[in-house]
């Protein structure tokens, strides 16, 4: 199986809101989205106020590549959670470093998406935004191990 | 802004399935995750038997550069429903030609993750795995224009 590498280029920024990668109390966390003007127009985020929440789609860059897990790990090193694989997990030293949040719509103005929540620092590269559509939720019963839960306790 | 590109690997592939590309009736579409055996063990996949959905974030291959959209138009082209920029729509034809689908898992088997209601093609490349967890949820009401629940409609 050859994999040839895909290049993506940033859509944008995300600005303000926290600057230092800290595990937890990500909830309140004001930023916004500043889309590079070089390609876009603010057509671009027409219609998304409409929407109370957004995936966004991210990439890690102060992940180092030699840091990568492609194998099992404990999640977050914590010995009495299992062992999982790195794609059983959201940890963000994983193969490709995407990262990938819901979060509030607070606001659009003009080139800038306003969240709240959004679980990335000051300067991330973001490579999508989605509206939350009530149809591309989960269907059927979500179930998870417990330490799933456990490790989300704080996190907001 | 500069942007400079970010290079990414497909982990694996998308096998069996749907082969054409189709907007509707994705709900009962079973197919396989397969990922890169030179890059992944078994291990990678360990524990993603107790989560009952993934989400998978996948490479629109076949979109054509020149069809990709950066401002705003019609959802599926309809007239009917409002001209919403491409951030505000989750159509494939955006930039970077990123897919974001939350599915079911089925099972897992050494490299290969079982899936029913991925809504990608037999072949697409797929970038990312991450387990659902109920915390990453959206938090607080889900509340979206008509035409994103009209668009739903006969999607699964």
């Amino acid at each position: 199986m050859t994999q040839d590498p895909i290049s993506l280029v940033p859509i944008g920024r995300v600005r303000g809101g926290r600057s230092e990668v800290i595990d937890d109390d990500w909830g309140g966390n004001r930023s916004t989205i500043d889309l590079d003007p070089q390609t876009f127009t603010p057509d671009a985020l027409a219609g998304l106020g409409d929407f109370s929440h957004v995936e966004v789609i991210f990439f890690f860059d102060k992940v180092p590549e030699a840091k990568i897990e492609t194998g099992a790990r404990h999640p977050r090193g914590r010995q009495d959670w299992p062992m999982v694989g790195i794609f059983a997990q959201r940890g963000k030293n994983r193969p490709n470093r995407l990262g990938l949040c819901t979060c509030r719509v607070v606001g659009v103005q003009g080139l800038s998406l306003q969240v709240e929540g959004l679980d990335a620092i000051d300067g991330t590269p973001v490579l999508d935004i989605k509206p939350v559509m009530t149809g591309f939720l989960p269907r059927g019963e979500v179930r998870e191990p417990a330490w799933a839960a456990e490790i989300m306790a704080d996190y907001w």
